[in-house]
């Protein structure tokens, strides 16, 4: 139950024959993606290179009404894209894909991830006389683009042109009057995968899209790959070259899905070995070991297994618990019980493990822990599925500030004392890697050790937009 | 994954403090007992004496926006209801609580169950001129209470005569302009308890919803019992002689949540006891045993714990997955695939057992060998934690028509057959009482054995509106 | 500008033909009556004997969205309604066509007017144990009906006896499983009358509706008359035998639309007439005269012919401010501004009269007064193309109290000094029958001469919902 | 009744004063412009130079909902827009007004009017890839505005710089973080004005405003002006030369509103004048004479009082009709006579002069002379209170193509003819600029005489967003 937010998922097809329904294949996409961004969604549909699209506030039946579907027409490419949630407030404009018009006609674009010079970006892009309507990286890179295709021979030239300039973590896809195009950062920090539904070839990021559609998962995009889909089929380009990789760690932690596989490594899997390691890493005997739901359960599972204490449910999560309910202005100070509760039977008199994917705040842990003490548990003793959370991240689109962090300025035994825990582990970072050994790619694990694989130095994103008035 | 619809949900609340918001903890409540029915949602509030009300069709969020409730006023008492879905569209006027005007004032009433003699007694009222704005018992019910009201010199006299002539399974909750009155039928086929939420008394379906509210359980309400709650505190009186029980174990089976106890058991412990009685009963050799989420995962577990084969996750749920998904129009053929998924990584290779918790047309548990079998399963090995579901329940709001149970037409060999497993296995029908053994009622297991616990000879319900114009 | 609220609109079709829209027919037919009622409309459709019917708050486009439109079906018969606004908050339950199954099946019902014995009625049934989910008159009709229905062979029978019970004023459309049935009061107090459009009998509160949807005006129902349509065609039946007649004069002065006809007599030409003899009653000299738009205009035409001083605009109404408008929480001062604006051109420096239809409390006169004097009138004469307004009302469902009712506590000359005028004229209660004198009907003129045509003694409305809790 | 599409109107307020509520000035000052627009409109508010806005489609109940006001915030500068209807969908993004982040902060802008240069700005800025997010000129001012910005001083001077680059029509209101700006066309097309309301400087399209908002009107921007409203008051500027003036004449004929003053002029005067000089172009001897509802009205009025012959009520306007209506997918063939219905009492029998405004595709002409006679006038004369309109107009946001415009392919007889009436007159295009005698500019009467009074050759717009794929 990680207090980090979720990140946004894209999605693109490129259809091969006139009976698929386009619109429905993306929609239906998207609610495979919903845990990746639950604050917006959005489609564009390229009708003869005329770009029809939706999007809207809200979880997937809010923001894409049947009544909006039924006015996007049935082109020959799609983007889809749900929107993380950052707690603030966030414009249309801001919503994703984003469509636009420029020198050689239209383009809708949408992207994961977030960009590490967007400052330096934006400054340039200024003093060239742009103007922005959202505060959005997927606006810079449109702009790139633009100014790319004006001194490029085709679209592909252009993207790979723009994307040479970006430095961060992304997953594009964008589609042109007649492409679809899909890119990975150099490092592989984001996830993107390709898959084939039935006769047509779509992109997304993550594999369980194409389960959940029947169709089949072809491979992941490597890192600084392009993907172009065009009537005449898929075509891999470099976009930029890629010397060392940084798939993020927290993929596997908390934001995928645990039926998805990444680069090479079933998320179910990494979670079962997390919870294996930490069974080595932190005994406790124990009556059974549970899990948070969703993201603990399956390194609960894991840890059951290494350990040969039995499994059982600890903690019901309400799945009835959405956005509406977040956003309400009466907030009771029991709001959080109402989304977890414990299974008092179980957990009576019992001595109880309960593994949780990651501590931010810390604030969920405390309320874990004071959950099954009511439930009148004897001991309960939390371990963590990944090891200290040290670093803000300036990879995703949601940093949480160091300061909010508690294990930057706590020991383990202080937040094992904060959180009223009998005792704490955490995963070692030294094993961390060990969770997902078979992967193609190296990681991203700065959260938890600092050490950042790119510059992030000038991640601090300005805002200029509150000169005084009066 | 049963394919029976769910139950309703009734909730009560009579505050002692002014401090109370008494629409704020009824709207809680209700996310508490969304899991049982997920039409529709009201709330009634008692303005001194007045009764203000909103209900409307959806889920929660849906039914009962902000700006609704901010209108409901702050009185003493309230009710809540949620409605089960059964497919068809509903009326407004068939929503919940029913806010009637009658010759002592306003009464507002709400309930979970079915009457079989509801032919019977709208017939009756029919002939004394009744009129009726719905189709459901919650209306007779009311016609009777008035009617009874004339000759009694109290609402409790009244409400006792009035269910003394009702036959069925119900559980009531309503309230006068000074009194909270909660009724159990005299079986305790439904279920309803007494509970406690900081000062004020609350009545409720399920026990969850005193945890979920940091409240506290009192007990449940006994069969045949009537529950009143007025200035004067709580007052326990007999409403229709009970000489047996029969409460429903299809509760423990599917409709309550796992942290609910009911009459005692807790529906968690139920359910894996009769994981641990299959594990007996069918026996399989094989890699792993996994549950049908959300209601065959304990039984999952103590399948596991009794035979030592290994838990693990074979199946995920979309949890995004709402009424606006399935009430759309253009169904794809792949929609079941949205809903659930396998986890391949764990799948794959193995010999699984699956568990869900009961079957009534088949088709979900023929879905889900399907998927397992695309996973990758060696061999799957399907059980269900309770008996063939053989006979139409009269006693829930929603009845499956005897010829389309598949146990009803077909051996388990022939249901094997048709869902595609390596083997089937029911629980037995003698061992099914064991699953709540503690329970300090008897059971009803009349879909699994056709025993009646009382005459359902007269509960076809005959429209007669439907006379041919022209 | 009357402060007096609309009267309720109704509406029933029988149609003759399977090509003819019913749904839309109604649909169409509610926007010609809209200005009857704005608070809520509903259509209730007969589908082979099952009322399928959609009801919801706001105008038309609010109350009936194209996605309910669609689910009515397109049976024979169909009723429609537009609900008068009382300023209260209704209740879904008090929106019309009520349904309601009874002993015979399905009805649907909607009237227009208020009963003067509702009280007497409502106490009778209670105490025969009728339960009301309603405060309306509506319900208390459907009940008669119902009882009647016991004794009657026939349902036309069974409407007869109903009405037999009734006192008050109504134009009541209801629809059994096989017929459309029409009844208006035995004064003829609130109108009706009988059209057909293509191929349907239709009937409707004004014969506007005819016009607009291309048919034709048959006749108006006589006072007491019945209709009935069935499959066989038109039949007339007498309800209540009628011994006198009295049309509600303000029908002419402000409810109904200037081009419908009401009992022989067109409404804008009343107008006119009204116009005319206040010029003859009260002349003055002056440089124009204008209208207070929209149910003043005509009677300054009248004015204007009469008086030679010519017509011209001077006031302009805003008519994009609907109820979306006026519920604003946010209530500025000035709101009334922008709802009327004097149209200085023409005013400034001139001496103005200007007609209004009626003044009740006299708070919008004072206005219009103001807005006159502030465009730079010279003079400000207003006349009044009715009487002073000095009684309530119980005939129509809005009743403003007595004490509010401004020419109930002041002379004209009094009235005339607090809304600041230069003069005050109103139409003479003796020549008020004059504006009519071709209608086949006598008046009710109670408003202003206090002389009810029937007993009005009984007409307050108990709540006893609100017995004081705790 | 125009076949013409309103215009677009602008609003924007500079508060002097902590207690103004801005929010409410700006959304009450819509409602006085909603006839200009309805299709959409929006609201954005300077929060110390950061800017909150909501946009929607819809007229103002739909498009600014109470919910989304409470959000803006009290800032000190505010804008409001109401967007014309062209038939058209119209994406969000060509909503206004609109907000762009810049190299100096926040900007928000919008505009009413047509650049005729547009195609060619455009082009420019694509080669300087720009990207667009919408199809409108107001994005691309606001690059022009961005670009110049880079080279001056001020945001006063890089507006002027900006609009030194506009050919067209335009009344255009942005705020920067600490400025109120407008800025009208050098010819003054467009019409903008100036007022105060309470302590606040307001511009809006229309003086109309300031009256419905109690405000007062100060004077007209002039042609080519720049007014600046900052901390220290008001400033004038000159924003580009203007040698020349052309205010649209079609702003009396239809546009605004019959109380607004546009330039010295009254628009209800100017209307009533057009009428007189109808009255003696084309004289006819007939029982009276009425307007169509709206804009025919005064006119009507001016042309009895220059003819004796008297004014009445012909036609009754459904003012209901809104876009809900005009939006249904089943379109009944009468709709038209819902919105329009003939008064039959004034017309039957009757020789009729019948005023509208101005005649385009003539089909609107040809149903009202139907009504007329269907309701039994005998004769029907109609007037057409301007010239005849032969030539699109590019200065407007909404061109109805030369093709269609019946004037620029019949003669007034052929005309005649076409719509069925007895005889049909134009006001001559010489007497035309009469009608606004006093007027302190001269006047466009492109659309009569084909006279434009600037290069409208390169208007027309490309549209290269429709490269056919595969």
């Amino acid at each position: 139950m990680s207090e980090l937010h979720d990140e946004c998922g894209v999605f693109g097809i490129y259809k091969n024959s006139e009976e698929t329904d386009i619109v429905e294949e993306t929609y239906l996409a998207l609610y495979s993606l919903q845990h990746r961004g639950q604050i917006g969604a959005g489609i564009a549909v390229n009708n003869e290179g005329r770009m029809v699209y939706h999007k809207d506030h809200g979880m997937i039946p809010e923001a894409l009404p049947e009544s909006e579907l039924a006015r996007l027409g049935n082109g020959w490419i799609a983007l889809g894209h749900v929107k993380y949630s950052s707690g603030e407030a966030v414009d249309h404009e801001n919503l994703a894909p984003l469509v636009m018009r420029y020198i050689k006609g239209q383009l809708a674009i949408c992207m994961n991830g977030a960009l590490t010079n967007y400052q330096k970006l934006r400054n340039d892009l200024n003093k060239g006389a742009a103007i922005f309507q959202s505060n959005g990286d997927t606006e810079i890179i449109s702009y790139l683009i633009a100014r790319a295709r004006i001194r490029s021979a085709s679209i592909e030239e252009a993207v790979r042109l723009a994307v040479s300039e970006l430095q961060g973590a992304y997953a594009i896809v964008l589609m042109s009057p007649s492409k679809l195009i899909g890119v990975r950062d150099p490092l592989g920090i984001r996830p993107l995968c390709l898959g084939r539904i039935r006769d047509s070839y779509v992109l997304a990021s993550e594999s369980c899209v194409f389960d959940s559609l029947g169709g089949e998962f072809i491979r992941d995009v490597a890192p600084g790959e392009m993907i172009v889909v065009d009537k005449d089929g898929m075509h891999s380009y470099t976009a930029c070259k890629s010397t060392k990789s940084a798939l993020c760690l927290f993929e596997f932690v908390y934001f995928s899905r645990p039926d998805t596989i990444l680069d090479g490594v079933s998320v179910a899997k990494a979670r079962q070995r997390a919870g294996r390691l930490l069974a080595q890493q932190h005994p406790v005997d124990a009556d059974f070991v549970c899990g948070v739901p969703d993201c603990g359960i399956e390194s609960a599972i894991g840890y059951s297994m290494e350990s040969g204490i039995r499994y059982a449910t600890g903690l019901i999560k309400n799945k009835y618990i959405g956005r509406a309910f977040n956003n309400r202005k009466k907030n009771s100070q029991y709001l959080m019980r109402i989304k977890l509760n414990a299974l008092k039977h179980n957990v009576e008199g019992k001595r109880v493990i309960v593994i949780d994917d990651s501590v931010l705040k810390g604030d969920t842990s405390k309320h874990i822990v004071e959950l099954l003490r009511q439930a009148g548990a004897k001991e309960v003793h939390m371990r963590i599925a990944s090891p200290m959370f040290r670093n803000p991240c300036f990879l995703t689109s949601d940093t949480t500030p160091k300061e909010d962090l508690i294990a930057s300025r706590m020991t383990s035994d202080e937040i094992c004392r904060y959180i009223g825990a009998d005792s704490l582990g955490f995963l070692s970072v030294e094993s961390l890697p060990e969770i997902a050994r078979e992967c193609k790619l190296d990681f991203c694990d700065a959260c938890f050790t600092g050490n950042y694989p790119l510059d992030v130095s000038e991640t601090s994103r300005e805002d200029k937009y509150s000169q005084k008035i009066k």
